[in-house]
């Protein structure tokens, strides 16, 4: 550490409540990584602020010594965007965790940017409303993350992302300055709408410290299906015929390929498998309804319709919340690779619906030709153009290909048109490959952005762009 | 004109195909001013774009000359975003009107930015979809506008702001630089999302030539009911009430106080009244759903059970497509304002909706209490928290006195924590105003960004920032 560090982190202890700043070598090592899977690097120090005040004082005193900041909410994230950086301090939201009010006329919450997302969801719950974004990390991700990272989840389909549960954001600037704009109005077109380039930016544009989220509508029923269809084509006839009969009480379509389904259950023996093993392409359906006397007859005519068309092979309605649990479980368990798989390469790519099921058969064929023995298992929200696959080549062990498996996924992504990142960002991980999704013009543009909102690249530095 | 300025026709005339450059003294009438009521203002001439390469060529040319571009759609825009200013040129972009792709599997339309609403409307339903920015000036409004104005309108409670229907733009910064971000994909999260900067931004920060937006499933049912409340009160239950019971379903939520509707229908004769003159508030209803065998039996039940409450006094459910379009005939009356009440000024503000019923009564207090004979018409899609206010004074003839209506009003609306503009933008209009409902550091952010991406301020100069 040298003497300006030293003087730097002196100062900064000395400007914020006490036992605010931590000392790097002292801070827990749960600072130290994000779950990227990079390996951890020891912050500065970690600052763990309390109040909007706290983060202006903290990126004041970094702005005018140029050091890098690297925001922290709950650290679920997996393309690196948490992960500190060497040399530059964390600056962790844990202690802003706070709903500081629901209002059940406008259906908006007003919530710390540290407070996680299963906190904002339950207690929207309590006030009689629902917050329509969910994702499996839910206990330990914070709703600042969702945000900046705009995650997307289970329930894009008919909810959209975090973008659009968004009402109004309070956030700190480079340089200290706090942009209070909690604005509660479905519309407000006074001037631009600065919070949208906040979302998103996984913290290079600005600290978000508070947030003004939309709430839903409960809905009083909701029906789940797994059905089975022989391919990608009979999928699509599916969520064309899903679409069309169900319009906007289709609340989730995730699709399953065989790679990933048999392989998860035959990883996982304590899941109970709710068809034989007759292999084809699994889809759960959801709809959610505001007409419990109505909604499950409804659905099930749907899916009566679609058996009869010849698209769905087999279908199971859950009867019962165990059922339903059961049906979700498989897609659920992603949290089980290391268990099942050991260490994985994953990816989030978004492609034209169409040409998903052509992308994972050649993806597979390609994988396989350059290791035979590779495991590439694909799954994803279809209905929002977005594909997982997580790729663990067994032979490799603890060192997996990383670099080359990504250079060619992303390569036959960029290549389709499609998205290095649907809805996991770019972080420090992807940020070699962005030039696959966005042009010259598009990077060139985003750099002017952050040049101009934080000149002194201290927020984040090394990341997105 | 001096001799510079006549270089630079000379130059932009040559650069572009023959036809596209109409010197100012030639140009019609109608490119000299918008809806706004502002005097008509002749620019130095009007540049009619047929490609996305004349609007690059052009903004190059302006951007190395400092010359001044106010682009133009439609010209429906009430703010005065798109009247001409002294000095500058006009880029209008009526030639870039085409629906260049439908595509029915990720249900997307591509369009040029100059393609008049009314068209992407029907080329949306002619592919069996629906495109669900709608407004009284479809037939004219240009999508580009639509877009770079963040237009609202009726169904936003359901379907959102123009905002949530564009998955794509391509745009010409103020240098010429081409941004062609055509994505079609739900979820990207490639980098900055560079099209949220542009939309909502009038022209200030990018010209926008093409999008692609996102079309949704055209509902098989629709119902349209008026409702009568006796106060503000009943309003919000009716509301709550309807959200409940409906759902996603209830797509339209417009309310007329009896200032707005009395004098609508005792000026415009032609229209007929479905009740008689009982007074008390009256409201539209609409829900659409996907379930027609079920829907209009379900929307009755929702207006029964509110009757049954005692919070709406009277109902009239339309039994065909001439009954619903007599109950929208009122709303959609506001284009007769000149033959009702004469010259008027015009208010679009965003409040938050428990506050609007009180705000309501104060305004029309205070206005009445400057300007005894006053007639302040209020309506407005408070579901969206958004109230419309018309004011016209009948003594002051052609003489409004608009600047003490203005600050008497943004006044008002600043102090309940409202915006000064809901759906309408700024402009030149509201510009004075618009530190009313934005404070300082999100005026000077606003400010950075119009530096960093137009630093010769040559786009719609004098506009919103």
């Amino acid at each position: 550490m040298t003497d300006t560090t030293a003087d730097f982190l002196g100062r900064l202890t000395a400007a914020l409540p006490p036992g605010t700043v931590i000392p790097g070598p002292e801070a827990q090592d749960r600072y130290c990584h994000d779950w990227s899977g990079l390996a951890p690097v020891r912050p500065l120090a970690v600052v763990l602020p309390r109040s909007t005040e706290d983060v202006a004082t903290c990126l004041r005193l970094c702005h005018a010594s140029e050091m890098g900041v690297v925001p922290q909410g709950g650290l679920t994230g997996i393309a690196g965007g948490a992960q500190p950086v060497a040399g530059c301090i964390v600056l962790n939201l844990e202690r802003m965790s706070a709903v500081e009010e629901v209002d059940t006329v406008m259906a908006t919450m007003t919530v710390q940017a540290g407070t996680p997302l299963a906190t904002v969801q339950a207690a929207a719950e309590e006030a009689g409303f629902a917050f329509m974004v969910d994702l499996g990390a839910r206990g330990s991700c914070a709703i600042g993350g969702n945000i900046s990272t705009n995650a997307g989840g289970n329930r894009v389909i008919r909810y959209g992302m975090a973008r659009e549960h968004v009402l109004g954001l309070e956030f700190v600037l480079a340089d200290g300055t706090v942009v209070r704009s909690l604005n509660k109005m479905l519309k407000n077109n006074a001037g631009y709408d600065l919070k949208q380039m906040l979302i998103g930016s996984e913290g290079t544009l600005g600290i978000i410290t508070r947030a003004v989220l939309r709430l839903q509508a409960k809905p009083t029923s909701v029906s789940t299906a797994l059905c089975r269809c022989a391919d990608f084509e009979a999928v699509l006839s599916v969520l064309k015929g899903a679409r069309k009969r169900l319009g906007p009480s289709l609340t989730a379509f995730e699709v399953m390929w065989p790679s990933f389904y048999d392989t998860m259950y035959g990883g996982l023996p304590q899941l109970r498998r709710p068809f034989g093993n007759g292999g084809g392409i699994h889809i759960i359906v959801e709809a959610s309804g505001f007409d419990p006397g109505r909604d499950a007859e409804r659905f099930e005519e749907c899916l009566g319709a679609l058996v009869e068309e010849g698209v769905v092979d087999d279908v199971i309605v859950a009867a019962s919340e165990r059922e339903t649990r059961d049906i979700w479980a498989v897609r659920e368990s992603v949290s089980e690779y290391g268990r099942v798989l050991g260490r994985i390469v994953a990816f989030d790519i978004g492609l034209p619906t169409t040409m998903i099921g052509d992308f994972v058969d050649a993806a597979t064929r390609e994988l396989a030709a350059r290791w035979p023995d590779v495991r590439p298992l694909a799954y994803g929200h279809i209905g929002d153009s977005n594909l997982h696959l997580v790729v663990n080549v067994p032979s490799a062990g603890d060192h997996q290909p990383e670099h080359e498996i990504d250079d060619l996924v992303y390569g036959m992504a960029g290549g389709a048109g499609g998205t290095i990142s649907a809805e996991h960002g770019i972080g420090l991980v992807k940020k070699p490959y962005l030039g696959r999704s966005r042009s010259e013009a598009e990077l060139a543009t985003m750099r002017r952005l952050k040049q101009a909102l934080d000149p002194r690249g201290i927020l984040n530095p090394g990341k997105v762009v």
